[in-house]
């Protein structure tokens, strides 16, 4: 019986989960792929910190990555040490070579994806990346093969678990922003430092990646408009509850007749709405076709053992290309195709908005005077506060331009009536399938 | 620029679909293709009945399957006319000539699909049906692929869409069951005799291919016990409200460690579980697995462009296969090779049981010692109708054997102050990951 080695490189929260997963299931991993599957050796920066793992006898640990690439045996590397450097020039060195590369590494393929996948083409050999999006969820597969046939118009994921689980905490508990993210970082789902994944980042990272693969067209972190959670307030939260919405983190790209657009921001979400369902450190992308209309898909967006899932999911496929001798035939990004990208000042979209406002007479006038004046509908108000010297003032508007939302709010600020525009939150509404 | 040559059998609300989609989307199609993909026949009945479909220039019908079959231009057969005969043969005699064929023929598959998957291998094609399960949601594929790490535990679907529009209708509309089935009818979500839909025999054919591709063992359409919505009533839905779950038509499949299970029933659902979210014409696949713990994969599970969608992908991944010469190297089910399947009746559920009894002292007590004999324990009780000669007693029980449960309900109706046991119906709890 063959064996196929693999180097992994990282041996963290996912690289064990790696090396657990297929020691758990290698019963059922070798007798599907007809032959053995090793891990030869694994990159860390210092094997003495390992002895609490359970490490396989024939698995061995090294500091020196040559003894992977170097290797002609080892036909398959795993990279999940994260990063840019040096984890780019270990995977071009890799597929120069002909070695098959599978990687969890979001950061460095939504910066570098379409040099990746063509430096793996030109080599023959696949670069594959599932675990990069939404963990063990399958969505890049899906979305390269399964729905291949359609256009795709949109796809909206809620792609940040640490975020997705703050939001919760705050709908469900009326936990305060800050006292949510403490939780979270408390829970292990938020870093020490959780810019990256407050402020959008990481969650626009995914989507620069799910849009280059459905659109067909590169899309990179730059070209996201990323706002974070961080201003989203317990009013916020419970005006949603009352509308009834719910406020998600959302990473949205469309596809339109003139180009696409890919933004992250915190949004209303319709409680009949699938994603709406989508609570704690769950993860989802939906995606609108235009055949197959609305389908989603949903999952654990991290986490070892799920996220090992992905990775030897995409281990099992090269594999089967290995033995067909069929790797390198799968160019899913390619180089030199950016999309076109629309300016997102110019997108249309329903807001909603809460000021701080004088609780005095005209004051309601005065405030609908601007909205009309710049040709902002108004869908629903809503007032309280009514015997306090100030009042709040709640409103959903029909969509309208990004730039129309910005140039009322500017104005609503002018107005001596009003204290302070305290939200500014997009409501998430579907864009019509105007292919059939 | 080479052709890809496609004969379509049946020109319904499938194949029409199939028509459409590629016509929409032909662009990108070919774009990606690298080929033009033309359907180059189309078999139907009577070919007079095709007026007001707008048919392409160069697509021809024809009611003689030797059009299709003896014409070696034709190298992909979709098959969406649906039936056994003649469409096994039809298919058998496709793969035979080396022809790769595509299907959405649910009923078929489930009944001779290791034969059908056979035989394409040996021919060197491929026969791939991603739309005979969910319509236009990958899921076949992500099993077959993505999900190959784990072992799967559960397959949980929602996969019958009259019946979850009945029930979602039930629910949102206070209406009856009869009721219900007429606005599905009306909608045209349910045919004049709904038997195969609400009785459960749609949902069991898709779980036994479900179930077949997760655990790598054939489970047929016999093995699955079935039992259909027909007698879920208003009161039924009304508690499920009550005690926060919703009741869904559940198509279920474990995995355990002496064999399998399938079963069809309508069921308790938490109202927290992802699957409760599932309404009207929506269906779901819920998927464990020990790595990836739950996925689950959401759309619309019929319609003309949607099933199009999941057809249309097969047919380009077959494409993809002929061009690179490895059609016929998925040998997704195996001949011989048939499922342990384990007696439902050993298989432990919660269940919700409702009774009408006298509304007299002691009764309570009485029905109490009844559930303790069998050491059946009672998790949750509630009675209603005080002022009346019957009271109706509602009780969750904690798991119990099937065995167990249907004993106690005889036992009961043998208690002369239970005027009727009303309903018995499971409520859905995971399995536990004992994997990890």
């Amino acid at each position: 019986m063959e064996t196929l080695y693999i180097g992994l490189l990282g041996l963290g929260t996912v690289g064990s989960g790696v090396m657990n997963t297929l020691e758990m299931n290698r019963r059922e991993i070798e007798a599907d792929l007809g032959c053995r599957l090793r891990i030869k050796r694994a990159l860390v920066k210092d094997v003495r910190e390992y002895g609490h793992l359970q490490i396989p006898a024939d698995l061995q640990l090294t500091e020196n990555i040559r003894d992977i690439l170097d290797d002609d045996e080892i036909q398959i590397m795993v990279e999940v040490m994260g990063g840019i450097t040096p984890a780019k020039e270990f995977i071009l060195e890799a597929l120069a070579k002909g070695k098959s590369v599978v990687s969890a590494n979001k950061d460095l393929i939504s910066l570098h994806g379409p040099e990746i996948v063509a430096t793996a083409v030109r080599n023959r050999a696949d670069f594959m990346c599932e675990a990069s999006v939404g963990g063990g969820i399958p969505i890049l597969l899906p979305l390269q093969k399964s729905l291949k046939a359609n256009r795709i118009r949109a796809i909206v994921g809620i792609i940040n678990g640490t975020t997705n689980y703050i939001l919760s905490e705050m709908t469900d508990k009326n936990m305060s922003y800050q006292d949510a993210l403490a939780a979270a970082q408390e829970q292990g789902y938020a870093e020490a430092d959780p810019t990256s994944d407050v402020g959008g980042w990481d969650a626009a990272r995914k989507i620069a990646i799910l849009s280059s693969i459905g659109f067909h067209a590169n899309v990179t972190t730059d070209d996201v408009q990323v706002e974070g959670i961080e201003a989203v307030s317990q009013q916020d939260i419970q005006f949603a509850t009352e509308f009834g919405y719910v406020i998600k983190l959302l990473a949205v790209a469309e596809q339109h007749e003139s180009g696409v657009t890919a933004a992250v921001y915190p949004a209303f979400v319709s409680k009949e709405h699938p994603l709406a369902a989508v609570r704690g450190a769950y993860n989802a992308v939906y995606v609108v076709g235009n055949a197959v209309d609305d389908v989603m898909f949903y999952g654990k967006g991290a986490g070892s053992y799920p996220t090992a899932s992905a990775v030897l999911g995409d281990v099992m496929e090269i594999a089967h290309h290995l033995q067909r001798g069929t790797t390198g035939q799968n160019p899913w990004l390619a180089e030199d195709n950016p999309a076109t990208v629309l300016d997102p000042a110019e997108l249309e979209n329903s807001y909603y908005i809460r000021m701080i406002v004088d609780n005095a007479p005209g004051v309601l006038a005065d405030i609908s005077r601007v909205f009309a004046e710049d040709g902002v509908s108004i869908k629903t108000m809503w007032q309280r506060g009514n015997l306090e010297a100030t009042a709040e003032i709640v409103m959903v508007v029909y969509p309208a331009a990004g730039r129309q939302v910005a140039r009322v709010s500017e104005a609503l600020k002018q107005l001596s009536c009003v204290r302070r525009v305290a939200s500014l939150i997009r409501v998430y509404e579907e864009i019509p399938n105007a292919d059939r």
